[in-house]
């Protein structure tokens, strides 16, 4: 993922989640929060958390959560082989029908990794 | 979504199912039949049932069945806080996975809403 | 469902819930209450959102989410006809997968109709 | 499955198909129809219909379909090393969460194969 | 599908598996190594197998999975019949929410039928 | 979980293995060769896989799945607290239909921790 891959996957994702907020009641709301806080840094370490959100993503096969989760554990300082043992974890229970989302994981943190402009 | 989209999904649905026809035995014909079958109104009204299809299609994460709803939907003049209810039952039921799905819901809401010409 | 199984079922439930709270820290029993929340009474009645948890519980083939909306649904005076439009959807949208919990709903309603004692 | 078994899961699977027509409209009874239609013999045998049938619930983990499927297979001389073969794609498209339900697809196919008496 | 989306199917997942090859260790390697191993021919035919494999990402609903087992099916020599009664076990296992898919497979099967070049 | 129902549950699971492996192929057996690989300890330590394995169990709702990664975890030191914030995740991402199983969970959880004899 280029560095304007990932400024426009934020900016669309803000677009989206205020158009949320405009007719959601307190019930969406207090979800978004609870979401927000369950990934807060606990017992358990953010680059932990990501990872675990992102092998639930990955065998629930939910691709804008997948990337999410993959940005996010690249500002946490996950490392490659990390991501690659969380990865074969998700490969096994999940099936090889991950395998699509697994491709686009690996190529979003090769663009990330070689951090190109633009 | 605007109204060139809503005419857009259904050309290119009525397209598709040209296709479906074409090469389907009478299983896949009887299968759609009992299909528009089941969301014709009865002791539930119409609204009813395309929000309980929306529901459905939310917790099992089928943007073109969502997408599908959201329309049938708004033409059986499903309100605002009805689908906010509705949305909230399966957010909580299908988890953070179906938000994705659910801003979509929202941008498509918004656009119908908005009355938006062509 | 006989109602000695109505009431084995609601102490079983709380009796699990209770451990659940002993370790459980404020975001789970936030869940729990949100849970509780998007169920009550709103522009949409008790009886449609029972219906709605329980169509979506069906096509996620959850077999105690399942029995619990049945419970409800038939506390909250859902009619046979109703039941039955929502389970055919439910059916159609889930496919043949959801049948064998199709089956423990009749029996369980088949029950419940006949109200036996103890 | 001891024969037994067999007699008793046909025999439960009746009993609880009728409370269901009790209570069933046309719309449930048609979908039965057509699920009993789609696997008759074809320009695919029903063997290999059966083993579709078996993938299918496999990966979808639905115990009850997966052990009608496996009394099928063995009434239409499905092969032990065809049924492992078909197991291998199931567990290889839907991940190790299979094997819970793969031991008890050989665990049933071993009482069958052995014949065991009542 | 034209012979140019074929073309281009094949190269971009050549282009993102040589990606996921570049950060792998040997588990996942493993792993596709053992994918590839249980669609060779054997008791079953390539071409059943290659039907298993389309029904088993039909019902898990991944497109990616299913262009691939219908380029794979058309290579093997499935007929329209062979392929339109897997796909009604499919539809009729999965529920609705399967149709965007079939509709997908069916125009992916009329292209590849009509021969278009480029 | 009491000592015995862990002692019976890794009898009953050996003893189903044992019917696994006297009919599967070496497609069946590297799949099982590779999902005790993967949750080796790596640069990620047991724990971490445990956990990451049960987050993954409790998304997909593999109820024998979930138990052997709950009792994988207990011997690997997890804390509670552990547990707990991993649990959050799982039931946020996963949603209400998860909460069954949390259920399970926790008085498995319990039974542990109370270290009842027999």
């Amino acid at each position: 993922m280029k560095k304007r891959h990932v400024v426009k996957f934020y900016e669309e994702r803000r677009r989206l989640n205020e158009i949320v907020m405009k007719y959601s009641s307190d019930r969406i709301k207090k979800f978004y929060s609870l979401d927000a806080h369950v990934f807060q840094k606990g017992v358990l370490s953010r680059k932990t958390k990501e990872l675990m959100g992102l092998v639930a993503s990955l065998v629930l096969r939910c691709d804008e959560c997948i990337t999410y989760h993959i940005m996010q554990s690249y500002d946490n300082n996950v490392t490659t082989e990390e991501l690659e043992e969380a990865l074969s974890i998700a490969l096994i229970v999940g099936g090889s029908i991950t395998i699509p989302h697994i491709r686009k994981v690996f190529a979003q943190w090769d663009g990330l990794q070689r951090k190109e402009k633009i």
